[in-house]
């Protein structure tokens, strides 16, 4: 038996990378030699500051709160192997020597189709907004992945399109009543990393993030057909002092 | 179907964090060397007893009982940034050297309404101490993650608010034996932390954290409804000569 | 719905913890230096004597079978902090320098009470020994932590007082069986640790050890019932020869 | 009960190697020290190069998306033991001393026969291109491993035959629809790694390989008797050039 | 209630130990070292080859194919005590300094006696025989652990004994296909490792593990009543030749 599936709509591709960060050693160099290593870490940075610019990708940097990582940070670009490349420009830079990546997720920004296509241009411009997005740089982000459930007689994979479409709707609009207060960014990763989904919401104030997801858990297609293996939270990087900041410089 | 929600009142964010100590890097220290060491991070104690006095956070230090960590802190603050900065503070400590953080536990204080809104400007005085709580320096700690269970047909977030309701009483009502005992403090962490909720106890007979746990466990709530993912136990580092004594300076 | 819980007697703490040991480093040492470390290790365990000749403690010393862990104990004490004030004295030691903790287990000696109370002055002297006992000093021990399954239909939790009683006593009966030839020791867990029991077993003859969880396996509290995460098994470190032995010092 | 299995045939033998790199170290070797690793390693690859030319093995070398890893390859090579000297090799590399195995699966290719077994030489010349394939050298690449429920009343190995077959013929024309776009190579690994079965898929775009395996998540082989532990994706190291570029060296 | 247990015949006891090599700093040795480090160890070898001729124990060492480690051992002493023995002789030896202990598994021989009790003085030498076996030292080597299945309604220790009788015994005829081919040695491990029993199997031609562990899936004793959670599989490295080819010394 094959249900009807779903057609996605995808845009860019999603590396959210996490590093642990030798904190004693780092304290160690002198503060010219931290403040070299910034600068070089800067330059990066304003290299990807002006791919944002030019709307050829997005990006976000974080301070994880506790002990999960020290910082990371998503990144968007339009093609899977530039995740690689940006990835692999950190390995050369000097301060890499006290950062060990510890936590990754990889995924493409989806978007469902069971509302429907978009069918005008107006619609089509603010879909491909959403498909191709500048990343906020609020306060704080929250990260999950998500699976839906597979179990037994529990199982949305088997469910009619028509009640898939039933249950997103209901869940969607709990969605919009946080509208104002977080920024919500679906990114697939079937076929790409160990669940289904990954969830990135940004706010400036974190509540929200607890308040969404909570009264999320009750509507069904979180209550019973989704599974969620864990969550990291944290604070915005994005600022040149901001990151000063966390690197003791300032 | 969306069931219905339970609104909660929110506190203070609550960090718990572990670290893990290098103890024979540590040892091979002059005495002069660690004393110098312990007066740094005194100082930060220092800072967090102010805050505590002028009723902007609380903490509680403690040695934990066992493997799982050596030394860790559950800390509260009014936003969730200063977790954060909090924890960033601890990396310029040259005691820093010796610690790897190894868990962590990130949430916020919490009380369900189950039982109703505070009424009166009493009940909320009383609520608003619970949700901005001085932690006790009880001489045991006990902590836990917890879950509620979405499995089959067993879902805590499928039954009726009445239900359960009605289940969080009976539950409750065993607490209440426990009241003089034991000081309970839970915080939520969905969209914080790996799991929905976690509890800390405060006792000076560490036996009551089994007999209210176990007690817990035959009612249906924790019975059939929840699931526990681990236990750390541990003892008070809150006073200067339990530190001093921890580290080996006395 | 509150099922009816079983009372309990807890007696002394208890914690196991199992240490790997830096061999290559160790070796590398001269005798002299060997034998200097043995000798501050020794007088640490002269103190561990004392404390179970007076009978305010008791411990037992084991080199762990396979990679789990090199060596490690299981120690009794009148109060939990002195479990950890024995575990911090460890980081003292100059053989420390060698030494990681990999796994441990918190608990107090347990027992049920599903067979009745002690009724006569006779009966709570026999409970006491077993409560506060002087473990034995077989040659092997085994350990391994026990949940009672809450899964669906299957709940031990949601069992009546009597059906559980019942099991435990047909449970109890296949133990009797074994009592020339093992030693069990009990300790309650919840609260202090990941699991709900721990179970530590000593005989002559390890055979034994595999005869009787699998014969119990087979009755309903185990079949049906119980949940086994994992098994350790080990040799007695409890000689000075032994000791000398295992450190290659004879 | 015994259910009727399935005949497979078997070709070459499949291992998936990941290495993690210490790139501050290498980061820290002069470009002629660095130079001179890579030469040593090409001249490995050239080795690898000519068994493919000769049709008696065949490899991928690629980049990891994320953490998981750095580096690793894809090796057939037509006798188990080939795969370990193969690994071992590695070893004697000087660039070796950078590296970390982190991650591997050992398998075989496997062909099921639920279609039928070949009947013509046709047939079994192309049956054998699949047996003993050279790997196509795509830009990506995504690697999973799956088992087959197994899980009280959903069992896929107490299904008849017949069931088997049918549930295998819908699944397999779903991926016949990305024959242009995808290249898959089934490993069975029964025996030999800790799932039952790896896939490997190649493609020019990577979004491919979320579309197939979203796809076919609704047909029943997939939705109901279907489990995938992890997913990993990552991009063509295979020319000097793109391996050069890695490495920066160029 | 108590099912009817089966009866085990139990023989040698077996450690299967598995080391990670630090390959990088062994090739920094100069050849002379490292023949002199190999030389040590042959020692050690030669001594349990002695233990083989004299039917007191036996051993197999093998190169594990892929990154769950480099070389380990299976090794078979009439008592438990002797394997810890064995164990530490390998931290005397000086090429321990490259080695860490990464898995391990604790067992004993055991046969089940489903089909009966041996009856003959030939029977009982048969079985002897199987009990305080000489391990083959085929080419290949697959170790496998296996627990039977307690889940809600599966539940194998609530099988009858001649329900389990009857599936052991449609399980054995296939197994016994493969007499020619496979060598098998069951070992025990309740109370002693983490699963219930332990898989080994030799073979000059590893396709065999796959067919037979594949065939056997399809019986109900494996499909519904067995659950595997990995397996291992490797190359002899028994001769001299092999070993010394495996270190990089011919």
């Amino acid at each position: 038996m094959i249900t009807e599936k779903v057609e996605t709509l995808d845009g860019w591709y999603c590396l959210h990378l996490v590093f642990r960060m030798d904190w004693a050693a780092w304290q160690k160099e002198s503060a010219e030699t931290k403040q070299a290593m910034f600068n070089e870490l800067s330059e990066l940075l304003t290299d990807w500051q002006e791919v944002e610019k030019s709307q050829k990708g997005s990006h976000y940097l974080w301070n994880i709160t506790g002990h999960k990582g020290d910082f990371g940070f998503m990144l968007l670009r339009p093609e899977l192997k530039e995740l690689n490349i940006a990835e692999n420009v950190w390995h050369t830079l000097a301060i890499y020597q006290y950062l060990t990546p510890v936590h990754s997720y990889v995924s493409v920004i989806e978007l469902g189709t069971y509302s429907g296509m978009p069918k005008t241009e107006t619609a089509w411009a603010r879909t491909n907004k959403n498909l191709y997005p500048e990343l906020p740089k609020e306060d704080y982000i929250c990260f999950y992945p998500m699976n839906k459930v597979r179990s037994g007689e529990v199982n949305w994979y088997t469910l009619s399109y028509e009640k898939r479409r039933e249950l997103m709707k209901e869940h969607g609009l709990i969605g919009r009543k946080y509208a104002g207060e977080i920024r919500q960014f679906i990114t697939g990763s079937i076929g790409f990393d160990d669940h289904e989904w990954g969830v990135t919401l940004f706010a400036e104030d974190p509540l929200e993030f607890k308040k969404i997801i909570y009264e999320m858990r009750f509507s069904e297609a979180s209550s019973v057909y989704s599974d969620f293996p864990y969550f990291m939270v944290g604070t915005s990087l994005n600022t040149t002092q901001q990151l000063q900041t966390y690197l003791g410089l300032l």
